[in-house]
């Protein structure tokens, strides 16, 4: 029996869904990208799904569930937005335990319900029943666009500007704070509980000044607005895709899907001053936090170098670098073997997918 | 707080989803169906989702991977069959614990990619992802009809014929026989590890001349084809959902939806005699396990009278009833109380809705 860390999440999913070969005709694109594209007549439909442990993606201990809920719909419809898409209508599926009240699932759909009403979206159906153990989340997203507007992840080519929206890493290191109060706020509760208030002083003081940071992680937005503004301003990107699992593992999936290498450039790397000073006091290198931490859901793009002067009055968008010709080693003939970090000073590194694998961490 | 045992899953939903008022012009209908209707031009796209969790939903100690990855497609095929459609796509979220291997998964695959064939859907889409305990499915069908096609639950008027397709009562005697062989194996396994191989045997030899009951429970098929025949036949239902938690639930529904009542007649309703020998040798009541029994995934549909000469002809659907007026009690202003039984002898029984609470048997 092979164990499945073994494989990976990427590995897995190409493993169980090789040779799928569509017959319905309304199948325009299917697994591969943020999200499937469907042509049932008129526009296009697409499709995106996601399954949110408790224990895996979320830990109730510190994430509110008014949060989870606003971002549970947040990323998936991020997903419709890294098509260049419009999100449209969302399906909830709730497995609940009996630790959790009517209270609690509604303090959830609170979230849920704003985080649509912000996006525009409906919520359309859904799933609520019993679990044995814990909370389970499974959300569906759906969006429209005309067929020529859609942008894959496989159309960059040698050339095409590098951008991201916002800035890297800090939802990583709003995570590193959680996961660090966390860990104080359990060893006191150990030693003394008679002084838990005083504890949890001590930790609103420790997040004094870092509200941002914990914003990113805990109610993260999907960049709606900057697929507006492509639009607007006349772009279509070449490539597109969500930063979800960390900067390094989109490029890999852009530059593997579109048969090109990447340099980016490590002075160009949006960083906000809360991630560099919280790095700096966790003795975390910074630019591996913007480069492999997760869960930011900015929008990774290329554009045509033609568009430059387009991009340049566009808000909270950067250009990182840019697309180069693939390179493949024999060792690994199917993925580009030139994805480059030029650092301020000295030779270009090379690119490592660090994508976070849950499946060496879970138990059961 | 308020336990949701204490609401159940209908009122649950409808307490998380009151109030939800649609503002895309894409949602045609929201929640309240077997699944969502939009419109993206063109024809119209549906959309449902389920969610699948190990103990709950499904027992793996008696439940094969590849039976489960079949079921998990075709109930969710079901709900689009249900609406008058055709399915078209689905996307599989899938969350495993270390105890299971990648061919494990591989098992579930093929299961769930043989329905994909038969049912003649896509699968283009997905998540797999680590979970702390056991395994959980998320399923999500798409669907295409035209605008005229689609069958509501709330289209049922006096008069109009009551129809089920298929039996009754067979997939719930199934699980209540591989329950209890499962009770037999443990106590056995128990007091005597080295008879092991014997007591198969004999399991064997309790299943023979149970095989159909086993399938229906274990490998249920979406009535896809009673939809065809329908439309060749030139007949649109009035109301059709399909029985997943029981004709008596499911009536409930439609009469709740449509504002009727119902008289149904016991002996019309359609029972494989595999089902009445199995419960007379459980000692249950036959037409309750009709009634009650869930997960026959068969359709239930009104038709107006006129349609009469049109479904006579057609192969496995069955008469059973016919829709009344409604009539309300005081207590209940929003449900009707004239849903009756026609026994073969006696006075007109109330239909009592027995749903399964999970809430109630859960642990955490």
């Amino acid at each position: 029996m092979t164990a499945i860390s073994k494989l990976g999440e990427f590995s897995l999913i190409r493993h169980l869904t090789r040779d799928l070969k569509p017959c319905q005709p309304s199948t325009v694109y299917s697994v591969g990208d943020d999200a499937a594209v469907l042509n049932h007549g008129g526009k296009r439909t697409l499709v995106t799904t996601d399954l949110l442990l408790e224990g895996i993606h979320f830990n109730l201990e510190y994430v509110p569930l008014r949060h989870l809920g606003y971002k549970a719909v947040a990323v998936n419809v991020s997903d419709i937005c890294a098509m260049n898409a419009t999100p449209t209508q969302i399906t909830i599926g709730l497995g609940v335990s009996s630790r959790f009240s009517v209270e609690d699932l509604e303090e959830f759909y609170v979230g849920a319900r704003l985080a649509c009403e912000h996006y525009k979206v409906d919520l359309v159906g859904g799933d609520t029943c019993a679990s044995m153990n814990g909370l389970t989340i499974a959300i569906t997203c759906l969006g429209v666009a005309d067929e020529q507007d859609i942008v894959y992840r496989n159309g960059a080519k040698p050339n095409d500007l590098i951008c991201v929206s916002g800035n890297l890493g800090s939802a990583y290191l709003g995570l590193q704070l959680l996961e660090r109060e966390l860990q104080v706020f359990r060893a006191t509760q150990h030693d003394n509980l008679g002084k838990a208030a005083e504890h949890n002083d001590a930790i609103h003081e420790k997040f004094e000044g870092r509200e941002y940071l914990l914003e990113r992680q805990l109610k993260p937005e999907a960049r709606i607005d900057i697929v507006e503004q492509l639009r607007k301003a006349g772009i279509k990107p070449t490539a597109m895709m969500d930063i979800s699992d960390g900067l390094s593992s989109e490029l890999f999936h852009i530059c593997t899907q579109s048969k090109v290498g990447c340099d980016i450039y490590e002075d160009k790397l949006p960083i906000d001053y809360q991630a560099v000073a919280l790095a700096d006091e966790m003795n975390l290198n910074i630019v591996t936090c913007a480069l492999n931490g997760g869960e930011d859901y900015e929008l990774l793009f290329t554009c045509d170098i033609h568009d430059y002067e387009k991009l340049v009055p566009l808000d909270d968008v950067y250009i990182i670098g840019h697309i180069t010709p693939a390179e493949y080693s024999s060792e690994q003939p199917e993925q580009p073997a030139n994805l480059r970090l030029i650092p301020r000073t000295g030779d270009p590194l090379p690119l490592t997918a660090q994508g976070w694998n849950a499946f060496q961490q879970q138990q059961d």
